[in-house]
């Protein structure tokens, strides 16, 4: 099932997109695609409402698609977890997952204007699976276990500028938390749908030029390792996000370094999870 | 003013400790004490409530205290924002604040008890000096403009696994944001009653001896400073927590790293902003 979040930031309507394009509205169902939806069983109770005929269709005309959850508690980023991309960076492979974090207030709808800080010249772009959370978790068993707790994936675009990330300092976040810098969607597609995690073709193209064409079976941590690795150190919540890394392709690595400027237009797809569309402008 | 939350997690109840003790029920004021209460004048109507006698008195034998403010948006930190700090880890005094980040539910009470994570040999204490924000601010122009969205001032205990922080990946996100690792409180003390927040003692004891014994003067990158500089690069919120960095003296530096084990206990404080005492146990 694709669970989906329609209208203007911070009155999103949750809504069940159905595989014929239409939207049934699911606020009969639930306030909200949050946690709490995502914990107390709430995608069966959709799947049911939409089995049933209960759902009324929404005209999703002119209508904002907003992030397809509710702002996270947290957004934890997996590095450097392509090979392709790690040697592009010239960075070594890494024995462990290298894990830091976004402000969670960075996400916003697939469709949203992204910013380009203000004196930023490096702002780059960064094509992901994201995993969404669906149950509280600590101290998982393993692999298995952790494939029990993700309610879904989506696209996630892990907006990345390289001198706050890289030069300012030795650690990562300040500049991954840039204002708008994670568009997430336009799907949250659960996990009994999308199948093998593994399996899936990610793209991303800048103005029309094709940047990124990857694929999860290059990841060097799978999903379920890295979730079941994370909850060996912090406790995962519902609703919780995890970018698992991107391939290779950023501009960081590329002839010339062929930075984000504003006016420019990102599009991303990653197999089964539809695609999102972002025009760049100045902060 | 005081602002300080009490009762069971998830169920704490809003007040104002008055200078003799005394706790006044805030409840009719404002359902809790969070962004929308800090950004919305709630300071202001709580002193006027106050100062009318509006506000019954709470009986606090028995209860608990939770963190001064609701589970945060984000928690930021800055590393090595001492000088005797970065000496006594090895690192160069940074030429810009490093910041990193928290799991925003790491934040607990100040009394709670705190878990050493399994397999953990290596868990640190570290008091910090916490500022909460009162506005939101992006690209604010200087210092003097960030003294004006800071609500105030909280104890914050940053605790932190050297293994997990240091050895496992470049990336120090991890070792920092395990379960229960961030007591917060006992008050929310509103900065005019503050004053000068780079004039503060600040004090932490292991099982009585003492380890930390700093003073916010030490800082290398003052409050106002930092508050400054981060609202280039990211969205400052209301209810959003900073942790200022710790002063020389965590077991990582001393002679013998004696880690904390289960049953160690750790009290902290901070000049003006009361104290903190946890017992540590097993996760």
């Amino acid at each position: 099932m694709k669970l989906i979040r329609i209208g203007a930031p911070g009155e999103e309507r949750p809504a069940v997109r159905t595989d014929d394009g239409r939207l049934l509205d699911l606020s009969s169902v639930t306030p909200d695609i949050d946690g709490v939806f995502l914990a107390s069983g709430g995608v069966d109770r959709a799947r049911a409402a939409v089995a049933a005929g209960e759902l009324p269709e929404l005209d999703q005309d002119g209508l904002r698609v907003g992030a397809p959850v509710t702002r996270p508690g947290k957004v934890i980023c997996v590095g450097l977890n392509y090979r392709d991309h790690a040697e592009e960076t010239g960075a070594a492979i890494p024995p462990r997952p290298v894990v830091f974090m976004k402000d969670p207030s960075t996400v916003i709808g697939p469709y949203d204007e992204v910013l380009v800080p203000r004196g930023s010249v490096k702002t780059d772009w960064e094509v992901e699976l994201a995993v969404v959370i669906g149950q509280r978790a600590r101290y998982l068993e393993g692999p298995e276990a952790a494939r029990a707790i993700i309610a879904g994936y989506a696209i996630s675009h892990d907006v990345s500028e390289r001198e706050f990330q890289l030069e300012y300092s030795s650690q990562w976040d300040l500049g991954k938390s840039c204002e708008t810098f994670n568009p997430l969607g336009p799907w949250l597609v659960t996990a009994d749908e999308v199948g093998d995690p593994q399996s899936l073709g990610m793209h991303l193209s800048v103005n029309g030029v094709k940047r990124q064409d990857g694929h999860t079976s290059d990841m060097i941590f799978a999903v379920d390792h890295i979730v079941s690795y994370l909850s060996q150190y912090l406790v995962l919540e519902p609703g919780d996000v995890i970018n698992t890394g991107t391939p290779a392709g950023v501009a960081l690595g590329l002839p010339g370094t062929p930075y984000l400027r504003p006016g420019d237009t990102v599009e991303l797809s990653v197999d089964g999870l539809g695609s999102q569309r972002q025009t760049f402008a100045q902060a």
